[in-house]
């Protein structure tokens, strides 16, 4: 039994309910506020952010890096050739250089700015460091940097199959799972590159993506094309 | 043969020699200003950051993480019992997560400020964002911030042999190369903490550890205690 503590608009967990929906389990999902810094969920990780999945109430994986390793370790095999951390040593490289550069590089220079400025601060009290308008400057900064995320999407997706290579792999997952909250948010550029487009419609057409394009948030409607799988 | 991009103050490379000392290789090593954004550089690794792994001239492993977990898959049975990545997923676990908080979470809370503020504004021409004297505020919340994860350490340290077990790992040398930096700098309050103290002793001493006290940087003397190691 898996119960994953999670945010809807949190990237990590997002990249993580795409693993668990490839591997074919369904998680018990546990939302987390992690501005509240409830004191269960600091106990389970002093790091106190989301993701947090938890095994069979004793076994506590945080992060979606430690995660996917977790998970890739003990049901990687299960997949066959269509495991998402390849066997090879050298084929890894490229799969773990990838979702580090949407999980960190990515998620810094796009991602947090957007997510931060147009959703947190609407739902942390003010005394807990939300509140006050968006900061256009960040959003406009991550609005340009994303354009140029988009163009290596496409210029990887255009020279291989999936983005690390012939197979899916956790780079095309931890690729989608930044890019499906900005474009909750309806802030991806798509008409800009239509091989990143293509590429990102069949991983949204996934059945494992299917549990994140029915998410809501209370007050706020996704994009009108969040959910459409021919947008 | 191994080639290693890094520089003497980048604490993620500084991770990685740590680990390439355990493995008794000696890599050659290139110095990079990444600032400088050298073409050669970036098409190795467009994400233009340090270290970078260079393998038989073709294998090319970038980011502290990916490259730790290719010398563990390509080298860690080697090490017998001494593996640094134990080989249960579930000690695993620990250990990532410890390396992530140190790689990251103390990174960007301590190291990150104290070493651009203090080193790499001298360093940086003013034209490629650098020049200036440090900012204070922040040189003060890395101080603040450090006393905490001190305090970890010293209770990881006083419940466990090392930091996530009974064996060392890569959450100690992890840990252990963004404390160096630091303490090159003389920012570790070392008297606060005897336990993480007489831990940092122990890895200072070991063998994989001597070609950073070795490090000097132009025109900056470290710290008087820096190479000693009865400090």
């Amino acid at each position: 039994m898996i119960t994953l503590y999670h945010h809807p608009l949190c990237p990590h967990s997002r990249f993580v309910r795409l693993l668990l929906g490839e591997y074919t389990i369904e998680p018990t999902l546990i939302e987390e506020n992690v501005f509240e810094r409830r004191r269960e969920f600091l106990m389970l990780d002093p790091s106190g952010q989301t993701p947090v999945l938890v095994e069979h109430q004793t076994i506590v994986a945080p992060g979606a890096n430690v995660i996917a390793e977790y998970l890739d370790e003990t049901r990687g095999q299960s997949l066959g050739r269509h495991r998402l951390l390849p066997q090879d040593p050298i084929a890894r490289i490229e799969v773990r250089r990838l979702a580090d550069w949407f999980g960190q590089k990515f998620f810094s220079e796009v991602t947090d700015w957007l997510v931060t400025e147009k959703i947190y601060k609407r739902y942390i009290p003010r005394e807990r460091g939300g509140g006050g308008a968006p900061d256009m400057e960040l959003v406009r900064a991550a609005r340009a940097n994303i354009r140029t995320h988009l163009r290596y999407i496409g210029y990887l997706a255009g020279s291989r199959k999936w983005l690390a290579g012939d197979l899916l792999s956790h780079a095309d997952l931890a690729a989608a799972a930044q890019l499906s909250c900005i474009d909750f948010l309806g802030d991806v550029p798509w008409d800009e590159n239509e091989t990143a487009k293509l590429w990102y419609a069949r991983v949204k057409s996934r059945p494992s993506f299917r549990p994140l394009l029915a998410d809501r948030l209370p007050g706020l409607a996704p994009s009108p094309i969040y959910a459409d799988l021919d947008f």
